[in-house]
């Protein structure tokens, strides 16, 4: 690996990411409040070092894909860790720690929070927050389009982007142009989310802030009690077909804005997650509908879909304790967090393609075992998948049982209860937030450790980095100078 | 399918599930308790129908490979069935729910009991529990060495027993004398058993139910406190040392006993067993030590061995209610009620070799994102592994998995805590016997309801049967006329 490419594309985030915090420095000058400074110095600190690391290391040679994990691993890192200086230098949160898992929950659009006074906080700190996540949002669609099938992880090859046929060895015009129609899909979703938010009756700011919020799958509020704090049904509506949109491919999006509606039709991830979705909801339904659960039958399902959509697509806004559920709840919303959003959205998690694809193996195996002389194939969208890749996306389903294992074993280890462990390492891994036990989505993470959550941190960057992209950089021969 | 051919074997089933029924009808007369009766009956039962099968169906087909699902599972389920109507005649167990949960619990060499009051049961009842344990066991022995690898489930083709090399058709000779030599191995580990036990203390009729139920790892014990109501230290260390056998490839046994010792640390799945144990007996004990939960080292020390040992085995005998110990006990307990034993042993769960080959394609994976050209072999005991065994062997995990979360769904769904049903379904899974929460191993499973019971045993057939067998006959392929 040559260390000094990796550190020149660094640097060039660190300026685009200085760039990005004159935003919240805007803010904090229109409301008068005094962290504008604050937002200012990170800027500035992001130039200087950025700006240092492009003029040394100049004449470094380009990327290889050998260079590419290093760079989107140590670059959400670093970009991470340059936007927890706001929030640290401003006193806003006054752990480097606890600053550095706002911050890098939000890059990685997981939405857990450190923060039990969500309220008191300045403008300009609830507005990054937002603005991580919708950046980390943007990222990640990069990363799906462009980034992930160059570098072969977890079936990623697969997604049905504008691009099907055999993957390019480098960034094509063509791929580029990809990425900045989904991009374009990205903003405007927002800005009409931004719109439908003010005519429900939101404040502009707040409007803005959760439509970063929903887009990018983050989940991050400028309430305590979530989107539930708004106490308006329609909000709540508005939330959560905006949050499914999210958890949606955006290439789909991009055909059906072209005129092909039934993309979404044809789509056999699409029907699955809907799927998904909808067998949730209804045992989920059944169960709190017996036991007179809230006041009305409207109550019910809203609260129930907005659940079940806020957990599946990784966003993990919240408008009821669903640790106050009966237990089916919490063993589907489990299930949820594992499986996550579309491949090609904002969402985190396996994701639903992933699971078709095991869900097809599975079937083929037995298959097998039946007529052992047959010879079969898994289809996915009309398209048969070389072993190769199906066996790849096996491996990921390996890696993330062996990460979620570790995860819980660790925080056993270090003293905190089953439930708790699996519950936080669930909703960090798959990106969604609030988990189980003392991290519900009536509490937060600001009782953990440092060091739990240091853990907590690397893994949101290795659910949200599709697993390889970090752990290869645990193995010694990515090192090794070629 | 053949039904007919599959039903003359099930004939021959229940003749000699019959004939070993007059052992417990000899134990009840030998103590002068009325329930001989009732053995004799059941026996008189099995020997009508299986009888009246062989005689009616005398002339049906050979088994084909096809039928051999059917023959398995079904086999386990009708002699389980006849085990238990003398339980049910006696009023020793009076719902056939129950009295089925404890015999199919039995002959799965699960050993989850539905008992309260273990030490008011009779001779006769006490005795025909372990005995299904040890006949159960017999049985998975002469799956695992002659059924499993000529159906090609899940990598048991590649189980290091004497038969190396390409799979056979159908039993030849060797194999036939491969089952012969291990069932010796079997006897004669279960005929020291109850001499070490006799020597530290324990009476002959407990020595012999306990031995009966070690070597099958069951867990049955004739004690409400199992192994731990001996209060006897020698007897829990004889037992420790048992279940280790118990849990290995018997094969390993039978190279000793012919003098090649170093079998042992030849093989790879019996290092990895060896440190994954003595890895979790160093992490349990190192978070018991600190907090002085028993009285004295040695306490400290037997405790945390035993649990290990009964648990990764799949025994499930109790010294200490480990749900009372330090979080992450239960973390590593449960881990280790997924791994099970290793292959070739009478031990549940996953088996050492299949997470061993997990682990090494793991590694695999992540090595070819790194060099997307290379070539690479997974090798076990110096064997390299079809890319098709290695696919099987990752169908096995996900189904297992599947299986597993399936069970956690449903259990949930009808109203029991997330703790219970994931402990509950990870136990009858992996045929463990105690789990956690409400069937934790000061509990049984006396409070579930009988829909939640039959469950159970369903899950106990499909993980003692290598899932494929069981999940097959669920496929309507299954049942075409060929």
């Amino acid at each position: 690996m040559n260390i000094r490419s990796v550190v020149k594309v660094l640097g060039f985030l660190l300026l685009v990411t200085a760039a990005c915090l004159l935003l919240p420095a805007l803010v904090a000058a229109i409301y008068g409040e005094p962290d504008w400074v604050h937002f200012l110095a990170a800027a500035g600190m992001g130039v200087v070092m950025g700006g240092s690391a492009l003029l040394i290391l100049r004449d470094a040679p380009d990327l290889r894909i050998r260079e590419g994990f290093a760079v989107v691993a140590f670059g959400w890192l670093c970009v991470g860790l340059l936007g927890a200086v706001p929030y640290w230098l401003s006193g806003q949160i006054p752990s480097f720690t606890d600053a550095a898992f706002e911050s890098i929950s939000g890059f990685s659009t997981t939405g857990a929070s450190i923060l039990n006074d969500i309220e008191g906080r300045s403008h300009g700190t609830l507005f990054w927050r937002s603005l991580t996540q919708w950046l980390g949002g943007m990222g990640i669609v990069l990363l799906a389009v462009a980034i992930l099938p160059l570098l072969g992880v977890g079936g990623m090859q697969l997604f049905r982007a504008e691009v099907p046929g055999p993957v390019a060895e480098r960034l094509t015009p063509r791929i580029r142009e990809t990425a900045k129609l989904l991009w374009g899909v990205y903003v405007l979703l927002t800005v009409l989310e931004i719109f439908a938010l003010m005519i429900a009756g939101m404040g502009f700011f707040d409007a803005v802030c959760h439509s970063l919020a929903t887009m990018a799958t983050g989940g991050f509020s400028n309430h305590n009690a979530s989107v539930g704090g708004y106490q308006n049904p329609a909000v709540e509506w508005i939330v959560i077909g905006f949050m499914l949109m999210a958890g949606t491919n955006f290439s789909l999006h991009y055909l059906a804005l072209t005129g092909k509606l039934g993309a979404y039709r044809r789509d056999e991830e699409f029907r699955l997650y809907l799927g998904i979705l909808l067998g949730s909801m209804v045992l989920i339904g059944a169960t709190l509908f017996p036991v007179h659960f809230f006041a009305s039958a409207h109550d019910t399902v809203r609260h129930t879909i907005f659940q079940v959509v806020a957990i599946m697509t990784t966003t993990g806004f919240g408008t009821s304790d669903y640790l106050l559920w009966p237990p089916v709840a919490q063993s589907i919303l489990l299930g949820l967090m594992a499986i996550g959003g579309c491949a090609g959205s904002t969402g985190g998690g396996i994701k639903v393609m992933r699971v078709l694809i095991l869900l097809k193996h599975a079937k083929l195996e037995m298959k097998k075992v039946l007529h052992p002389r047959g010879v079969f194939t898994v289809w996915f969208n009309d398209r048969s998948l070389s072993p190769a890749l199906i066996t790849n996306v096996l491996g990921f389903f390996l890696l993330f049982m062996l990460v979620y294992l570790s995860g819980v074993l660790i925080l056993t280890l270090g003293g905190r209860d089953l439930v708790t462990s699996v519950g936080a390492t669930a909703a960090t891994l798959g990106n969604i937030g609030p988990g189980l036990g003392l991290v519900g989505p009536a509490n937060n993470y600001s009782s953990f450790l440092d060091w739990e959550k240091w853990l907590l941190i690397l893994f949101m960057l290795i659910g949200r980095l599709e697993l390889f992209t970090v752990l290869v950089l645990f193995m010694p021969g990515a090192w090794r100078k070629s």
